[in-house]
């Protein structure tokens, strides 16, 4: 559509959510539940409370990064509920930094940039944390660009993020498809004018109010053969 | 400050949170337990939910009430943790519509009242919950005003609610208080340029990242001591 663009050959693009879509956190709601006294039942909360906090911040126009929102509201968690946040060796950084990649991530990565599209990855982790959970998931090498929302201080589903993403990459939001394991980032890349596909990952779920999303699929690369077996030239 | 405001007597606005500010949220909490297959210990987490679901649908420029909110992040988590939702003879909106205010609460808001404030509810409840929630709990007779963020499509701690509310009110935001059980609410508000008071009920706690409240009291009665210990005029 734009003849600037920096991507002239691809069928679409695709934005890849990272944490939880890409890579298994399982070991991140460990460590927490380690620190929040063993209480491995705490981390859904904690896990959910981050989500609020970072829209909490993003609405009243404040900005911090997503780890240090993490270790905030591991405080509150152990605070609310009368525990004492153990310390630990490995910082909570740390931990964020280094999660392995589902199982299904590389192949499927590997099919959907062997059908011609463009991978992005479009995270609510900071730049540098983003740089460094591709890298350590030895998935870095099939993103043609890592966009972090720390660029806007606007945390997703802002529509804002999902606007100045698709406009970065120079093709209309139509051509676009955000893939997440979240109700909430595919609701709001679809308001966005996205196209959108959900990964049913264990214990995810759609929002029953937001717009149904165009693909659900169980992994990235069941994703992958769903969109390789389309008729039609792109998404 | 102004001329035509319609409360010039005031000694300040104070604007009161409602929901587990005033009201106990308890039986809303064993509601929704009951619900999910008794699963008690997954309230908080629905509870939690719900808060983010109330700014995913602000940040991307959606509107729905609170309460089908609450019952669309109730089918949520029941998806996700493999629970199947039992119906309900009584609807969730009903058990809102009728939570009893907390004991401290009248005796409180009495108090204040009698110190010469202007009381104004201030609430991420719908215009029509709000005002039967206020009159069920019998405590509706102290608020001048019952503000519902309904008027603006726009949860809590959105700053433009604070805006909109001490605008209503004619005063300046100085002269404005905002009453919460919550640290992201008193957060928004001190960010709005009001001043705070944050209600430390159980399991509710401050957001370390945000700016600290002016007061901390363990419920509205105590509150109404602090104020009134206070040497000068005004709040």
């Amino acid at each position: 559509m734009t003849d600037d663009s920096d991507t002239p050959e691809t069928k679409g693009i695709l934005f890849f959510d990272v944490n939880e879509t890409l890579l298994d956190t399982a070991s991140l709601k460990e460590y927490a539940g380690k620190r929040l006294a063993n209480r491995q039942d705490l981390t859904d909360v904690w896990f959910t409370s981050l989500l609020h906090y970072s829209l909490v911040e993003t609405v009243t126009g404040s900005w911090h990064r997503f780890g240090d929102i993490a270790e905030a509201v591991l405080e509150m968690t152990a605070e609310r509920y009368g525990i004492s946040l153990a310390e630990s060796d490995e910082p909570l950084s740390a931990v964020l930094a280094s999660l392995p990649a589902h199982p299904d991530v590389a192949r499927g990565l590997s099919a959907l940039s062997q059908q011609g599209f463009t991978l992005v990855a479009l995270t609510n982790s900071s730049a540098e944390l983003a740089e460094s959970q591709l890298r350590s998931a030895c998935i870095d090498g099939y993103f043609s660009k890592t966009l972090s929302v720390e660029e806007l201080c606007k945390y997703k589903p802002d529509l804002s993020v999902y606007n100045w993403a698709v406009h970065l990459m120079g093709r209309p939001a139509s051509e676009c498809m955000l893939i997440a394991a979240h109700g909430w980032d595919v609701g709001g890349a679809k308001l966005a004018g996205m196209k959108t596909a959900f990964i049913a990952r264990k214990g995810q779920t759609l929002y029953p109010l937001a717009p149904k999303p165009d693909f659900v699929a169980r992994d990235i690369f069941a994703l992958s053969q769903i969109i390789n077996s389309l008729t039609g030239e792109n998404i």
